[in-house]
């Protein structure tokens, strides 16, 4: 049997931690004279009794060591209870959601998602829109810090390859999970920073500079408006991009530059191949444009700049209706939203190394067909793949293929057109935020859909936010038993 | 250097034993007082020679021993060269198509895909609806042989699984291949003479009894009509629905059951697989007609049988157009021609042993993660699968995966509507026939396609056929070099 209690401690410290930033959104809805402050003090209050409650009934635990079971539990519980606890504001105050859409909204967020059910958001008290953002930049940290300390001591996915950067202090799950936390959170609070500042630098006035950059560094897609980025100035397209792009890349990467090193960062392979596949991407599309569209070349680079950026590093801001640009962009903006960007980042969906390491497998796959006799490794950053990591690649982009096209069934089934169903399945398990279709592209909105559609998608939210495998492990009778 | 010689040599045959076959449909145009038939005669003569000039001028080749490289060259040269032979009677006769067109109709024919860019097949003459479904037919026996007697010799895409399945003349391939040819040509002509006969019990007159035989058993999918099945009687749908499902199981079975044990094919696993996976989706898309259309019971239940096993088995006949059906249908029909037959059948696109793999190598993924210490293989028939046989299939569908997207992107580039470009892309690399939307779905025609789209389809439907990196094995410099 599992021991239980180091998990409902830890889950019990962060619903409280949750409980309290709810004061947040209390304060400046009282700052702003706002008349629902009430409901994000019961939140808070219910939150932080609730969490405090759950960590007491288990503080006899012992801390030292999370074995791997408690560790898978920890993660997906943390995922899973946080946003029944962040959908208290959104229920019981603006803008009176349904349970339903309250929790889907919080989900969206923990998992930086960024698909709405809400409407008419600029109608929404101040608190009400930070708290989104906060749920958003949280959820980024959040899986920054997990990618790093859990995923790959847990071998989900292949991220095992990244075992040996920058901490070493494997064995020991929860220090180096603290020493992690630390120095990505202050990167983190730093880009955001800068970020809020660069936006107010343009003309954002200061409260959607702040929700903004939350959202914006968490790769989350939260906006204040209905209508996303399109009311901000162009210069507002340019700095979301640089930032978006910022928060795509390896954190650690920018720990080890902080500490005096900028080569880490310059000779990952993964910035690399990012960074190419973002200007092929970009590149074509705004050529693709410049041709087809009756609008004026810098309008073309920018909007294709921005939305390109948002769809690929599954942000999900939208600042135009790219739903009509025409068949080769819709095919684009689907299947970029497949990529994403770089591990260790806030950016979710397969990641651009599994993408290097597939097509590596592929290539020395082709070589050993024609020369049977000879052996060929894949290789990643010069240095040969262990089929060990070669076969948990693999696995995850199976098991992703086979989820997005289960779940694109069951939407089926609730009553979604095919195309909302296929890509709805898809924008939820790769975190980005729109999908396709008048229903819920970028210029639509999920509230429309079916509650048990809102459900399967939640859930589809939280699988592909922690990597599929380490979810499914959790539905083994195995796992239990051990 | 590889010596091209006996290839050409094979290829030059198979081109004038092509032109052969032409001389059925002339002498059946005669026969029907059709006024076209000097084009069958052209075709035929232009085919003979140039097949027969191809085969003198490399006939001083040892045929002894094929190469890995000139086995790979082989296969795919053969399904490029027939087509463009085989598309001269629809350029110089009915339906006096544009060489793209006739070009596609016979690369569609050959691959066994079934999509037709013809309208108004009813006033074709009989001839070209014949040759329409011999291409066919000769394709789908092809790729049987191929299948069993190159692809397991050739490592591709995971195939090295079936092996040591009845025949074990390996190292000798093409007495391996002629040995196979053989046997499995008999029972491909008494399984397509016995479909041909039913059809007819069930009202179908002669001709079309005899093209739609041909283009069944070959799970073809080329009609005689526009609205393909829609005309036929109820029983029609229930007996090509009947062979449809044998020419999706592995043929080598039938030739040991006729050799006196029925054994192999009760023990098959992906038999097995396949009729599970097959049952479920009948049931489940007749329940879910059941209660969403107002239909006869008999009719949902037919209707349902009928077009599910037309597209899991990539033949791609309609019997009504279930695009209208709903976004559960669609996406249904979508996903379930990416999954296809047996291997060693007609049947195309990824196929159901290699989904038995990749479930096995995911479930295995799992227990790995959550025990590290244990060894976990996959297993196939109760047997351990070799890293080598997995390897293999997942790179096979990788491939398949960034094959589909890239086409997409290309058909999206040239001009088509997103979700006609990637069920294209499908509907082509998967050998199916019918795509989604309006312009190719079921009661759509590929005829309104851009020439340049229609090219992109024809090279998807060759790769798809011939399992993808048998084809791309030809891009490597290696290749060539060795």
């Amino acid at each position: 049997m599992i021991d239980l209690r180091p998990v409902g401690y830890i889950v019990g410290l962060l619903v409280a931690v949750l409980g309290g930033t709810m004061l947040v959104p209390f304060a400046v809805d009282f700052f702003y004279g706002n008349p629902d402050t009430g409901n994000f003090a019961l939140s808070a209050m219910i939150t932080i009794v609730a969490g405090s409650l759950m960590a007491l009934a288990t503080a006899n635990a012992s801390l030292r060591t999370l074995n791997i079971q408690q560790t898978f539990l920890l993660t997906t519980l943390s995922w899973l209870v946080l946003p029944v606890f962040g959908a208290l504001p959104f229920w019981l105050g603006e803008p009176g959601a349904s349970y339903t859409d309250a929790f889907f909204e919080a989900m969206s967020g923990l998992t930086t998602t960024g698909s709405t059910v809400f409407t008419q958001l600029e109608t929404l008290p101040e608190g009400t829109l930070l708290w989104r953002g906060l749920m958003q930049w949280f959820g980024g940290v959040g899986i920054i810090v997990v990618a790093m300390a859990f995923m790959p001591t847990l071998k989900v996915g292949g991220m095992q390859i990244f075992r040996s950067e920058g901490f070493d202090t494997i064995g020991k799950v929860l220090p180096r999970a603290a020493e992690i936390a630390t120095s990505i959170s202050i990167i983190y609070l730093m880009i955001t920073a800068a970020c809020a500042v660069s936006y107010a630098a343009v003309g954002m006035d200061f409260f959607d500079a702040i929700v903004h950059s939350l959202t914006t560094v968490a790769t989350g897609g939260f906006a204040n408006y209905d209508d996303s980025f399109a009311g901000f100035s162009d210069a507002t397209e340019y700095v979301a991009t640089v930032f978006m792009v910022l928060a795509s890349l390896p954190f650690i990467r920018y720990v080890q530059m902080l500490n005096g090193s900028g080569k880490p960062l310059f000779k990952d392979s993964q910035v690399w191949a990012f960074f190419g596949f973002w200007a092929f991407l970009v590149l074509s599309m705004a050529a693709y444009r410049y041709f087809n569209a009756p609008i004026a070349a810098e309008q073309t680079f920018r909007q294709s700049l921005f939305n390109v950026t948002s769809i690929l590093t599954g942000t999900g801001y939208a600042s135009t209706d790219y739903n009509l640009w025409g068949g080769f962009p819709v095919t684009m903006f689907f299947l970029m939203g497949l990529v994403g960007g770089c591990a260790g980042s806030t950016c979710c969906s397969i990641k651009i190394f599994r993408f290097q390491l597939l097509v590596a497998a592929v290539r020395s796959q082709i070589q050993k067909i024609h020369t049977p006799s000879g052996v060929f490794t894949p290789r990643y950053q010069g240095r040969r793949v262990g089929e060990d990591v070669m076969s948990s690649v693999t696995a995850f982009f199976v098991a992703f293929m086979l989820s997005l096209a289960l779940l694109a069934i069951a939407l089926g089934l609730l009553g979604l057109d095919a195309m909302t169903a296929i890509s709805g399945a898809a924008t939820a398990l790769a975190n980005i935020g729109p999908g396709l279709g008048d229903q819920i592209g970028p210029s639509g909105n999920f509230e429309s859909l079916p509650d048990a559609a809102k459900w399967v998608l939640s859930a589809a939210m939280l699988i592909g936010r922690l990597e599929l495998l380490a979810v499914y492990v959790l539905f083994t009778t195995a796992f239990w038993r051990s």
